[in-house]
This record gives C-alpha cells, sequence and structure tokens, in this order.
C-alpha cells in the first residue's frame, strides 16, 4: 500500500513467513516470486545471488529469519538501486544491523522489543511517499512520519515497555554484546544437538536461525513425552510449530544463557532415560 | 474497505472526530454527508430525523460522543434497511446498548476498555464479507472472524486487561449500574457548571455528553491559572482541547464520584478566590 505505486515488488520465499507476505501481497500488484527455497523444504535460504528481480521493480521483499522453519539471513545485503524491504520481527535487536542498507525495515515487537500491539517500521525517506491513495491514514507511512508516529493514541503500553527494554540492551553493552550472546547461547544448544543422532536439526548450517532452533528425536514417538517432562521442570513452549512437527526452542534476547544451559541439561538427561 | 463494495454511504458529522472519519472515508468511494453541526460550531448534534441517507447505501456512518466537543447521542437509533456504523469510542461500557440495532460497533480500547493498542469491532454477520479485495488481511473483519481474531498475535496485554476491566464492570453490577453511576457523576458537574455563569457549558442540554465535558471560564485569563492550580491539588487532565480551548473533564468510567467531588469542591474554592 506504501510502495507498489503501480510498479511491480519481487517476494523471497524462504519459508512460512515469508510465504505470507507474498501471497498477501498479491491483490495489491505484479507481485513476483525472486527466489524460492520450497522445494527444499525450507531447509535453506536462497543464497542472495539467486535472487531475480527488476532494476525497475519498487522494491524486493525478504524476512530475516523464519521461527518455524528455523533458517536465517546473517549476510550483509545491499541491492543496487531496487529498495529492499525486510521483515525483521524475529531478528530485529539480536545483532547489529547497518540501517541504511535497507529501505524498509518493520518488525512487530513481540520477540526482541517489547509486547505485542506494536510494530517498528523504519522507512527510507524517499521511500515515504509512495503510498496508494486507499491506505488508512493510519497506515500511510508519509502521515504518521508527519505526525510523529502519533496520529491517533498508540498502543502506549508496548511503548513505554519497548523504551524499558532498549535500556536494558544498552546496559547490557549494546546490540554488539547481544550478538555474541546470542550466537553463544544458539552454538550451544546446536553443538550438543549435533553430538549424535538421538536429536537432530537437518538445516543447511550456514542457514541455522539464532533466534529459532527446530529439532526433532530421532524416535517421534518420545516427542510428546519430551514436552511433558520438559514442561514438569519448568521449559516451556518447546513443542515445535505444528507445521514441522517435532521441538523447538526460541532463543531471543530475553532468553539468558542459563536457560539454555538448562534445557541442554534437560536434553542429556532425557537422552540417558530413553537409550 | 470492508464495507463500501462499490456503493455509496453517508456520514453523520457532529464533531471533530467524526468529520475526520467523513474525511478519511473520502478515498474510498462515494462518501456522503449524512448530516452536520458544524454550523452550530458543534453545539448540538444533528438529530436523526435530519439524516439524509439512500436506501442503497453501504452504511451510515455516526459517533456517538464526541469527546473534544462534548455532544453525545443518547437516543437508541434504527435505520430501516441501511446498516448503522457506530463509531463507540468514547462510549461503549458506559451504558447498556442493543447491539442488534447495530451493523457496526467499532471503539479504540483506551476510553472505556482498558490500554490503547486494542480496537474492538462487532461486526452483523451478513456485513462480514463485504471486504474489497485489497484489504490487508488483518484488517479483513472475514478472514480475522474465521482465525478467531488472532490471525496474528494481537495485542495481548491490551486484552488481558479488557478482561479484568469486564470482570470489574460486572462486579459493580454490569452496565446498568454503570449507566447510573456516569449519569450521577456527569449531573454532579454540570449542576455545579449551571449554577451562575462564572463557570459555562453551553452544548444543548439534551446532548450533552456524560463522557467528555468540555466547560470556560467566563473569565478565559483564569484558564492557565486553574490548570496549574488543579495539577497542584492533583486534578490532571483538565486543559481543554486546542481547537476548543477552556477546560474538559473527562468522566470516563475509571473516574469514580468522589473524583467529581474533588473536581467540584476545588471549582467551588477556585471561584470564591477569584471573584
Amino acid at each position: 500500500m506504501n510502495l507498489l505505486n503501480n510498479l511491480s515488488a519481487s517476494y523471497v520465499v524462504s519459508g512460512y513467513w515469508s510465504n505470507r507476505s507474498y501471497k498477501d501481497a498479491q491483490p495489491f500488484g505484479a507481485i513476483k516470486l525472486a527466489a524460492s527455497s520450497e522445494s527444499s523444504n525450507f531447509k535453506k535460504i536462497p543464497n542472495v545471488d539467486s535472487w531475480s528481480f527488476d532494476k525497475d521493480d519498487a522494491y524486493v521483499h525478504f524476512c530475516q529469519n523464519e521461527t518455524i522453519h528455523g533458517v536465517e539471513y546473517f549476510d550483509s545485503i545491499k541491492l543496487p538501486k531496487v529498495p529492499l524491504v525486510c521483515d525483521m520481527s524475529s531478528t530485529i535487536l539480536s545483532r547489529p544491523i547497518n540501517v541504511n542498507d535497507y529501505g524498509v525495515i518493520y518488525a512487530g515487537a513481540q520477540k526482541n522489543i517489547g509486547p505485542s500491539g506494536l510494530t517498528i517500521v523504519i522507512v527510507r525517506e524517499d521511500l515515504l511517499a509512495h503510498a496508494d491513495k486507499k491506505t488508512p491514514s493510519t497506515f500511510n507511512w508519509k502521515i504518521q512520519s508527519e505526525n510523529n508516529s502519533m496520529i491517533n493514541t498508540p498502543s502506549t503500553f508496548s511503548i513505554y515497555m519497548a523504551g524499558l527494554v532498549f535500556e536494558w540492551i544498552l546496559k547490557l553493552g549494546g546490540l554488539g554484546e547481544m550478538e555474541k550472546l546470542n550466537k553463544k547461547k544458539s552454538k550451544y544448544l546446536y553443538d550438543y544437538i549435533d553430538e549424535d543422532d538421538f536429536y537432530t536439526n537437518d538445516i543447511e548450517i550456514k542457514n541455522r536461525s539464532r533466534m529459532n532452533i527446530p529439532f526433532k528425536l530421532a524416535n517421534d514417538d518420545l516427542t510428546k513425552i519430551f514436552v511433558e517432562k520438559a514442561e514438569q521442570e519448568g521449559l516451556y513452549a518447546l513443542k515445535g510449530h505444528r507445521l514441522v512437527g517435532g521441538l523447538r526452542a526460541s532463543l531471543y534476547n530475553a532468553m539468558p544463557f542459563d536457560g539454555v544451559e538448562c534445557l541442554v541439561k534437560f536434553m542429556k538427561d532425557f537422552k540417558k532415560y530413553n537409550t
């Protein structure tokens, strides 16, 4: 609504959420597929050099991390001329980014920012003024920009909480420190999963998400028991998304290293009692 | 986006907010003025029998209460055939309503429901399926309805708090009791304002809002001092909206009768020291 301006746009499909964006965009104009890793069951991401798009596209859209499929883009991506639009909902604040590389960054708050009910949108200034005339004023970036993002009462509690989270991250040392911590957390869990075949994660190594780690038990009959026993130990939300089954550990900023240690300790015990 | 369906619609303009709706709707189709009380500076509302609309209109839109101008519709309104769409942001839960009289009721949460960041939309079932194909799925009533209003993560904290508010209202005796309390609160303040000419409210008596009571000091030079002194006494947010100036007391559900008594006591003292 804000960018197409009667032009086309190209979408990279690397999992469930980017596919939702690709499908949701269809009614709004000439929406093309830039690349898809569906044939691999989204076990890897389409590499940037495989993306196809036109220099006249209004934008190229991709999702930096797929929370269900557990794949993440880590490379810094720069497209010549065509604005890059990125859904950073599940990666924003997990590591430093170069905001200047993007035309638009958007992110729902509920992963690393604060409570749900808030979306952060960062728009390059020259991209503000292309909204279709049938864009409701609340969703019109130019009008919101002219009104300090408060054309109507915004989600005040979410904004207040986001402010506290920003202060907390700065106090920890900023996004560089956060990245170190997220690398350490995810490496610790992946290393344990890879130790033998009791647990598996079959995502292409270099595309493995730091935020969401889906894994499976070699014996799927144990999955339900794993989830139940884990909850008894205070380890929640480990059931995999129904689309992919298995198990999933989400290691957003709010999860401390201790939490990952607890999970791995539980996984070790679970393995011991079930082999 | 959800109702026009290539038809026309008629809008009643009774103050700032209904005028915003009328203006915001313009790009979406043939939007007509059903009635306006602008010539009275919105000191009264256009009576229902003065509304002009066509039986083929997709809907007639009005706002039940204007928070800036302080006018409110109290009559139960039934339109033959044409669906009635009502912005109840500032009246919902303040008194019983007959939901069946409306095609659509919508209300931002931040007055009587809970924290901002949540909008409640009640749609008559036969009106769910008229959305323009360029309606984003998040705002498409049919899609939301099919997904229990959770096509994506909603504003969870606002919803949780709204639940607590609903329980609180039920514990107080429900909307009938809430209406009695709101009548008592607003009458107490209007009665005092009307005692003499030191304070004035020039809204048509039968249209006077129970939720937002704008009033003026005969001597406008005292307005700024009134606001300052009031704040010193712990009485906040009494400055009138910049569009109308003067003073304004908002008596939403969360304001107890004691609060109105404190305000009137302060107003009495302020008058004594300034006459």
